[in-house]
């Protein structure tokens, strides 16, 4: 499904998709809201898991946590519809941009992974040690219930 | 600057910024436009580079291939004047929302560094080999111009 990668040019400024994974197999994707334009999370692919998500036009990843090819929502029904699916200048990124059914995309139960701002600039230099500031305060679900005895995949 | 990763609820429902490097010392960072919500591109920081970003105001990355500290813009002008830093549950990514002097953050000469569409769904399944579709057509500026002599980034 994906082509090799010849030259520069050809990757650049060609159409021929040839994504180009890493060491370990893997390509990053950044998920966005469709409508909002949010940065809902922050994953990865493999193969397998691009290939499915252009096949079904529903996201797929790999979880480096669990070591397996990830449906996202099969557990928590928070299903991503993939309206449009972008690649970079040198093919080693994807962006999706979603629906998501139920309308969350983190595990923690925000509606985006992103939930925290980091003080910049002035803001920063003044307020040492660094305090994260919650951009969104409520849950949109209750991760026990919806992932009940699954381990959580953060590591420290 | 940055805190110690001590517990799963310490990182994901905290206020402490933690986050947490790579083997290689490298967290990705995510860059979208702050009026727009269009993703520009996706790179890397190491702690510097982080901290550097922090404290300015404006983005800084690691350039893998050049392996050193990259104050974005330095080069070409485009400058990335960072609106809001953000940073997901597990804290192993950061999304900058930012205004780019000059419009344009890709090194091909693109606004965005995903100017290229996969086809995907019944698309993608009528139309093998997959071919990408342009989404922007017009060079905001001529690399060969800004970037004289430097290498491509770009690796095969």
């Amino acid at each position: 499904m994906f082509g090799k990668r010849t030259s520069i040019e050809q990757v650049e400024e060609g159409s021929e998709f040839a994504p180009r994974f890493d060491a370990q197999g893997l390509i990053p994707a950044v998920t966005t809201d469709y409508q909002t334009g949010e940065l809902l999370m922050h994953g990865y692919m493999n193969r397998d898991a691009l290939a499915r998500t252009i096949e079904t036009g529903e996201a797929h990843y790999y979880s480096r946590s669990r070591q397996t090819l990830w449906h996202k929502g099969a557990t928590s029904g928070l299903v991503q519809r993939v309206r449009e699916l972008l690649v970079d200048d040198d093919q080693d990124c994807v962006w999706l941009r979603v629906d998501v059914t139920g309308g969350a995309s983190c595990h923690v139960g925000y509606r985006s992974c992103f939930y925290r701002r980091v003080p910049t600039g002035e803001t920063a230099r003044a307020g040492r040690p660094l305090e994260l500031e919650f951009t969104e305060t409520q849950k949109v679900f209750d991760p026990e219930e919806v992932y009940k005895g699954a381990p959580n995949p953060t590591k420290l």
